[in-house]
């Protein structure tokens, strides 16, 4: 693996061997000290066009923990408010050798064409509506620690598909790990033709009590104008999920950050059947094992390992 | 201890035992490597909800010199944009397991409600006008360098008292070591009821001879609009701190950035009874003491000895 | 050398060891660990006043390459946002003790200032339109790389002279190391008696054949207002570098961000001739050069020579 561009980019065996990795780690942030030193020397480059509190300093702090250097780069304030176009801003920053650059834009696409650009190891960190790789490996990784595998589970998908590119990748990547997968909205929310990838869909949440998992799409109140729901009221009354909604043994997931009142009620996301913090701590360690796979693949044998305390003079 | 969210949370013994441990850091800043290794591995996250050249950096070297990794978290650009609570943005970053985190915000008890939240170890950066502790603590030291004590010290603090997180929490401080506080300025700017907290009041600079050191506080420009002032002009006549008013062996003291022309006159800043670019030096090792305090405690057992050199190879 | 402020500062014997170490650095960067130990412990500051993608990351991975720890500090969002004096930020940031301040400001002659003030070594990252030096000696060190040297080759410097501090560092550097420089442009953009500096004048392209290496300037859109020229169009109609006016055996340099069909035209930028990923590629190990020199200068013996392992115990 060069690059992680999609999530298509993994087949089951790659899913799982990123996720046993991830499990790993995990083991390390229960420790004391957090770091590992299996990526010292190495630069990572977060190039953000998008404000994101969540994603960023989930990478950076991956690859802080996996004791490589971090560079961060926000778009406002550089080079690219002068105009600069974004093939420039990547073969400038190329030219300083980063190992890996994580890249977060508003154009669908734009993570594969960087990686035709320069040498580095490309991180889709979401580019437009089009894919969120790492969203789909830690929410894959957070069901099966809690589900113990997703071979069979129904996992329903709610709220606005349309606009989101966490649902896209996560279709595809519970399909691939044997779950089924339903999507359910407001017709003007759901893409036409969605069921190509695989998946069922629903416009009202009658059939919810058979899912196992509710995840929960983030309603950006930026797009909500009436051009796609009458209201956030409206819409809550139809498709929020909430205390009378969601079955007592169902697992609750949102990609966040949320709006409390819309599309969850401020008591399911404190209940026990959300695993929406458990989401945010395996963002770490997917995302350590996704750099680390790209940075240290097979070479390093056990990244891990407790380091051995060097002699001490006598 | 667990947390430091209020200068209440210390008693004398315990600011010493603070103060202490920043002089031996402090002679760690005059080596030409000014880093221990006291807190290698361990992440603190500065969470910042208001802009601050001072605290920020002077927290992220603090937490660097002592080899910790460092995340800063600006709330601009985050999801707080987003409408994000304060919560939610707590629970998803302490999701990211920190050691601690430091906070800055506008709303006064803040700091108090996140370390009900997470696991991390809180230091309140200044919460709203309520307290800023970490400041309190370098003013004692500065103070302690300069007059080897402050037991029976006679301190005025003057200028927007109301306003002042600095003033509240420097009042506790500086009565806790032993000093006697007046609080002076303009009736409108200082708060009803503030002899509760032990000082004394005076409305006029009248009896400013008496005082062994004068703590002139920032005017905020954004906040002197008439309802709390006629004129900064007019404030400056009255209250300014300026080579006319204080006298040879006064110490004079500023929490910065400093308005020159409204609270001190340009020659007081550059006078040697100045001690402000001391009371910046001591930010830093002041806050090394504080987090070294909150995350090693007494654990480690000599934080600035010389790392011994690894044995080489004959 | 106490400090980086002016190319001016560096006779042809200080550019060339300065060019040397960094070719010496430039093979560190083809190694897996791009770091080497030289700064450990020491403390980079990065003041930046402007926004500058390019230099700000190239001074910070440069830093990060020698072990440094950078701080960066962006005068928006800063006390600088609420009327701080440049004279008191950098007071107050040297009061934290940086080894070294990397300074970028909109004002001519403010790194002079600043280096009075304090007693890190400053570096001068371009004081308005006065002095970029590490502009000058990338540009100097790309040229060596692919010239072999500079005696005698003739450097033709178009555009927008009269607001570039790249152009001024250049013209001197350049000269300095036995080039004969000659800058181009529309009347109103090259300033009154620039030849006292040593170079000619042209108002045209007609004679740019004679030229080895053409170096285009950034033509900065804001300030492009009818004052200046008539239009982009027709600036670029008289002065833009283009396939027609490039010979095959010309260099092209650029300082970046490109003005995509403005002074450069789209083919050319990504011709064999244009070296201009070269010139960010020098930056960073220029950089390194410059503030190893400023920081551990004579006292280190061999900054690249790996790391020897520490004996494992058996």
């Amino acid at each position: 693996m060069n690059h992680l561009l999609s999530i298509g980019d993994l087949d089951r065996a790659g899913i799982e061997r990123i996720i046993t990795q991830a499990a790993r780690f995990a083991e390390v942030s229960d420790r004391e000290i957090k770091k590992v030193p299996a990526l010292r020397g190495r630069m990572v480059l977060n190039l953000f066009y998008e404000a994101s509190t969540r994603t960023r300093s989930s990478f950076e702090l991956a690859a802080k923990r996996l004791s490589a250097d971090v560079v961060n780069f926000a778009a406002s304030g550089s080079s690219v408010e002068k105009g600069e176009s974004l093939k420039d801003t990547v073969l400038t920053l190329s030219a300083h050798k980063p190992d890996a650059i994580v890249l977060r834009t508003p154009w669908a696409g734009a993570a594969e064409l960087v990686s035709r650009w320069c040498s580095a190891a490309i991180v889709n960190a979401g580019d437009g509506q089009h894919e969120h790789p790492t969203q789909a490996l830690l929410d894959v990784y957070t069901l099966q620690q809690r589900l113990g595998g997703l071979d069979g589970a129904s996992i329903w998908i709610v709220g606005d598909v349309t606009h989101s590119r966490v649902a896209r990748s996560n279709i595809i990547a519970f399909q691939e790990m044997g779950a089924k997968v339903t999507v359910a909205g407001p017709p003007t929310l759901i893409p036409r033709r969605i069921e190509e990838l695989g998946c069922e869909v629903r416009f009202t949440l009658d059939e919810l009590d058979g899912a196992d998992v509710v995840y929960a799409l983030r309603m950006q109140r930026e797009r909500m104008t009436e051009t796609w729901v009458p209201s956030l009221r409206e819409y809550a009354s139809w498709y929020q999920i909430n205390g009378r909604r969601l079955g007592p043994r169902q697992v609750l997931m949102h990609p966040g950050p949320v709006n409390r009142g819309v599309e969850l009620s401020g008591d399911v996301v404190d209940s026990p059947q959300a695993v929406i913090t458990a989401q945010v701590e395996a963002g770490v360690v997917v995302r350590m094992a996704v750099l680390y796979e790209l940075l240290a693949g097979a070479k390093e044998p056990d990244p891990v390992a407790r380091r051995q305390t060097a002699p001490q003079p006598a």
